[in-house]
């Protein structure tokens, strides 16, 4: 399998999808990458992008959209319910295949200092490419969000990692980073009771002293009347889908309750999948190289 | 994911390593063909050799390959356990990713065409690219084997699908073909009775009045004193992994046996992965093309 890097930038425009079909035919206008996926939302005046393609095509795709919505987005004019703090508020790449987390961590360093000096605009490294310890957080990096931005950018511990040391009057500030891939993850209980829901996301996730890199949360789904646990599994080589599942399956027993099902939403990297074939099949001895399509 | 095909041709030569080299090399000279595996055996006296690449590349390397075989092996000197007819015994083209089966047949049709008229040898079409069902099956395209067939391929019935009608002086003929993946899959119980494994096998297999796609042979692992069904899946997709696995285990409780564990030996298509996931997370609507590295 070649090397390849996914890239997830999201945008400060849910509203308008004239400006958004602009960004998006400035990353597909380089050749070799390939546009994944786009949602936009208009309450949190937002859109996620996913394109993947070679390491360097991915990172020109990116700053060819990180100028475009410069040029589009005015941070004076936007409101929204998702924090932010610029037109292109974050440009996370993902190692796919034989890609390592080094090599994205270094194109995020590149697209960073390209961004810094051609736009003018500030950018933080966080996640996996940050440059200090609190800022491998990105609600840390936001903190203070576009308006709080332009003071706090003047205080030594605030400093960008590359580009002037004053926010872009339009366009913000933007935070570039490497993370792994994120599967999202829903398990459906044999139950209406969201507050069980509720209790068993509480238990996995890291913020209640569960897995560090799981986000959950109990939600109702209306239409087929159960509880869900909707997950982030934010590096699936730390938990695998099939731990998450059996932990959720062993706190629902805890309450007297079965799952119904289980959703992978949108895109899961096939590395992911032959874990949860070792478990099931009580494969011994499996090896990724064993994948065919992974030898050729 | 691109158009790829596998191709596993069998070579009647398996006790000099110097001969199956220069068969290799023929292969590997053509230009996007990647080698993947290649075994000899010198009781059967034959080798099998694994390669995959684009469906026009594997057909030249194919083809290469042949040429190369038919100028270095004299089938009237051969002598092996194994059934034969000819130096290139037998070429299976399997499809992998996007590629359809209609596909290999196509290429096993074209590379029977180019063998039978530039080498003069005789070709067999069998399995899915048959023109007979009688030929569907291997073993009927073989019978009489090599000697057998210098006389038998004078009947009506056993008239080649290419080439001239009389035996390849020292080439002998060639069975050209398309078929699923084969997935060569082995379940270990926790028990050293081989009967048992023996009659889980019988139960399991086409040949028992079990799965149809399924071969299967109960044997035992003397190293570690374990029965094991070894189990060939000639069809993943009418018959998967895991209703396989799920087969033994029941048919083993019954012995009051358990699993104790299952192997996959040499190669696994990526699609016969995510089917143990979906079974394995009790995964609904899961579709392939979720598979990230499937999108690009």
């Amino acid at each position: 399998m070649d090397k390849l890097v996914e890239c997830v930038p999201n945008f400060s425009e849910g509203r308008h999808p004239e400006v958004v079909r602009q960004i998006l035919e400035a990353i597909d206008s380089v050749r070799g990458v390939k546009l994944l996926d786009s949602s936009s939302d208009a309450s949190h005046n937002r859109s996620v992008v996913t394109f993947a393609g070679a390491p360097e095509t991915v990172r020109q795709a990116a700053f060819q959209a990180a100028a475009r919505a410069a040029e589009l987005i005015d941070m004076e004019q936007h409101h929204g319910a998702h924090p932010r703090i610029g037109a292109t508020d974050v440009i996370p790449f993902v190692p796919i295949g034989e890609t390592t987390m080094e090599e994205c961590i270094a194109l995020a360093r590149q697209l960073g200092a390209e961004i810094g000096e051609r736009l003018q605009i500030p950018v933080y490294l966080y996640e996996a490419a940050a440059t200090r310890p609190e800022r491998r957080s990105l609600p840390a990096v936001r903190q203070g969000e576009y308006e709080g931005l332009k003071e706090a950018i003047l205080l030594p511990g605030r400093q960008p990692d590359f580009g002037p040391a004053r926010m872009h009057p339009t366009a913000g500030a933007t935070a570039v980073g490497a993370r792994p891939p994120l599967i999202a993850y829903n398990i459906n209980l044999d139950t209406g009771d969201v507050a069980i829901a509720k209790a068993i996301a509480k238990t996995i996730r890291g913020s209640g002293g569960g897995f560090p890199s799981i986000k959950a949360l109990g939600v109702l789904i209306e239409d087929r009347g159960l509880a869900q646990v909707t997950i982030n599994v934010c590096n699936f080589q730390d938990v695998s889908l099939v731990r998450v599942f059996a932990a959720v399956r062993d706190e629902a027993a805890r309450h007297g309750v079965a799952i119904a099902d289980s959703e992978i939403v949108g895109l899961v990297p096939a590395a992911a999948l032959p874990e949860a074939a070792v478990s099931c099949l009580q494969l011994a001895g499996f090896k990724p190289e064993q994948v065919l399509e992974q030898r050729i």
